[in-house]
């Protein structure tokens, strides 16, 4: 319980700008800002060492008190605020935001949990690395909750999800104590590795406090196109043969539909189409190579001639410099942003096997035209990941959205369950999700969470009310 | 407890193919051919299903019968063989042999644990895949037993462990429940990844039963070459340039100290190195494309040309074609056998933080003089994972043997210690270095191992006695 007794040890505990407890100040951490969620804290504590979250930890499992892990709160899920009972106290990371220097032979980078995403991916460019984790929030968003949602992105593709680009976590556990695999060893098979249980446990496990992480060469020469399509399964098939012929150089592969090249060129100023726009699909794939012996543009040209002579896309247009590129990119990225200038909006945060996608497609499609003829689905995005963007506008205001928004999301999570799909790809469960939860896993496995649950944290301290109750 | 009438009713239930009780027929399943450890059991049992794993696992959760998982029985430190209490049943997974159909799109392919790795191997090479991992057993492992252990070998610089190489895995928990995420989802963000519990758990956590793994594009174009160099510090600068010049390409780097090279000329028939052979360290390196739109032995040439001109390297020849590549290969791969042939031998499965390795060596070998000026340590290997074989042979047969094997022993694993490095890169724990781990890990790390051990098999069943007791 967090009495005022206990209160003032831990302002003691953590000093003067260790802390803030007044309401208006507080606001921002305890209001998620997507969904508008507003939880209700008595203490927001902003720790400046592992060991001094540790010494926290271990005084509020002492004293029963709950605590909510927090990075740079921009999670979309509500799983770094506190709930309403207003005695959870918030840890936040963002004081530890520490850069440790970068081990240039083993190509990784040991860094504090508050550091934030794009200050890391400057540091890493700056001596020459890539770090490629990519995400709309990057300019707020901090390792430690990267981590902690398994965050995913542009580049998975390529270069795979947090999860993928983690050598060695350190964090503090329920109980207060340190555990580190800071070691940057590549190859370890001496037990359980305990560290990845944190990975995706949005906090309800420990508290993530610092990490080792890959790096990777920087991309000299990168081809940039947008290729013409039939349709999605047009896609898998370019993708396999892509990903067969050229596999290491495949580093952008999105699924843009006509309607969403209509709404960015209509919407987004300056954002204009490359060639004729009457196909009903289209790709933005990119090639990169670290190399820069040969011409990248070669190997691209070969696949995409031998593509067109298949038919396996109607057309090909290649990026001449580094500000067509960026054209082509301002298409795909303010898809999200076009539909919002649009009208009212219905999104999904889903993934398939991909086998599933053009039949998931075409019958979402047929199903909810028959909830509302003006809702329209505009599917994008990480077409080679199985995470199509499966998001909806209405063409004109509805008073009816509320409801026709809960008919869409039961037919779609209905048809994702169906098809082995995942109902949350990339954001994790928080507690908006938690409903949803319980109908898509079974019982046996809920169970089993709960297990690994109750052994790290059987007193239910850690995020409670996150990802189950 | 396996009384007589419980095993009565397990063989009724598994069937006459299902198990053997014979004691001769049982032996090879109860020996672990490495360190001759021998166990005993009332039964090995030979499921053909999941369902069937589940039920025999159920029976002996309910009967208290403790059950070691077992798959090509080629494991290193006795993690897959019986104690000698002879209560154990063996629960051995080999008829479990089915490969499911590959999802080419997906580049994915699902199969159940008794596949044996080279069977794998072959089945994608010729649907026009490479499944990449490779380790010496690889004719007798199991898919089950490489997903237990984590398997490493000689592709990881490339593409990683067994870990990184599975989507999904089917596992029979050790209530007998049947736990699955054979979804072949890359992106799926929805609790705890329970799947990755069983990775590397040795069988101590429940029976894994299948998996979804990833496959690659075939490389279609390769550089072998050996370079000459002074030291294990040029490798590791070496291997920075590479790497972040033509990251994409580097599929094999691989330290050959200069009396590997002479021992290999010396034992194996046919063997012979290309060009002078007066350099202190030698390194295998090898380039892979996917593509053949342009050459990469450019790539590499450029490389090894700007290496040489500064310094970086001493020499370069490069393989003129496959035959030639071969002989390069033939080095590195019989240099362990080559010293086996020298000498009596010591052999340690270590790996290091990179930048520590030249100290490493350094050290080692000054001290290992100090034990007996005849040992001769000889390391070689994937410097690029940190994985050094650290093997030596004697100069001379010594009565002393097991004396000095273990002051060296002694002395390595502290050096490994003290400098974060592991004390099984690849092997496991086992029975064979349950001690070591209690002196390498803290009582921390090996309290949460339990933890998880005890929520997830609380009465002990799984593989009792492997990890820690």
């Amino acid at each position: 319980m967090s009495d005022a007794g206990s209160l003032q040890k831990i302002r003691t505990m953590l000093g003067d700008n260790g802390y803030i407890d007044d309401p208006v100040r507080m606001e921002p951490y305890l209001t998620s800002w997507r969904n508008g969620w507003v939880g209700k804290s008595p203490l927001i504590a902003f720790p400046s060492s592992t060991a001094q979250v540790a010494e926290l930890v271990t005084f509020c499992a002492k004293n029963k008190i709950a605590m909510v892990p927090q990075g740079g709160n921009t999670g979309l899920v509500g799983g770094g605020v506190p709930s309403q009972n207003g005695k959870e106290i918030v840890i936040n990371l963002s004081r530890m935001n520490k850069i440790h220097s970068i081990d240039k032979v083993a190509s990784t980078v040991t860094v504090e949990a508050g550091v934030i995403l794009q200050t890391l991916q400057t540091y890493a460019a700056d001596a020459g690395f890539l770090f490629p984790l990519s995400i709309a929030a990057e300019g707020s968003a901090e390792i430690g909750g990267l981590i902690s949602t398994n965050a995913g992105g542009t580049a998975v593709l390529r270069y795979g999800n947090m999860r993928d680009l983690i050598v060695g976590i350190e964090a503090v556990t329920a109980d207060g104590k340190i555990y580190s695999s800071l070691k940057k060893l590549p190859k370890d098979n001496t037990g359980y590795d305990l560290g990845r249980t944190f990975i995706g446990a949005e906090g309800t496990l420990g508290v993530v406090t610092g990490a080792t992480l890959k790096l990777f060469p920087p991309l000299r020469q990168k081809v940039t196109s947008i290729l013409a399509l039939n349709n999605p399964a047009m896609a898998l098939d370019l993708l396999a043969e892509f990903r067969s012929k050229a596999g290491e150089y495949l580093t952008a592969f999105e699924l843009m539909p006509h309607a969403a090249i209509k709404l960015a060129t209509k919407h987004i100023s300056g954002a204009r189409f490359p060639g004729k726009d009457d196909a009903p699909y289209y790709m933005l794939v990119e090639f990169g190579s670290t190399s820069q012996s040969f011409p990248l543009r070669v190997v691209f040209e070969d696949l995409a001639g031998h593509a067109l002579n298949k038919n396996q896309i109607l057309d090909a247009v290649i990026a001449e410099n580094e500000a067509q590129a960026k054209q082509f990119w301002q298409l795909r990225e303010n898809i999200s942003e076009s539909m919002r200038k649009e009208g009212q909006g219905i999104h999904f945060d889903i993934s398939l096997p991909l086998d599933q996608i053009p039949d998931f497609l075409k019958n979402m499609e047929a199903q909810i035209k028959t909830v509302s003829p003006i809702i329209m689905p505009v599917p994008f995005g990480h077409i080679g990941d199985g995470n199509i963007h499966y998001n909806m506008y209405f063409a004109a205001p509805s008073p009816n959205f509320p409801v026709l928004k809960k008919r869409v999301q039961e037919i779609v999570y209905a048809d994702v369950k169906h098809r082995h799909g995942s109902i949350s790809a990339e954001h994790g469960i928080g507690v908006d999700r938690k409903a949803e939860l319980l109908s898509y896993k079974s019982a046996d496995e809920i169970a089993m969470m709960r297990k690994i649950k109750h052994a790290l944290d059987p007193d239910g301290l850690m995020n409670p009310g996150k990802i189950f109750d």
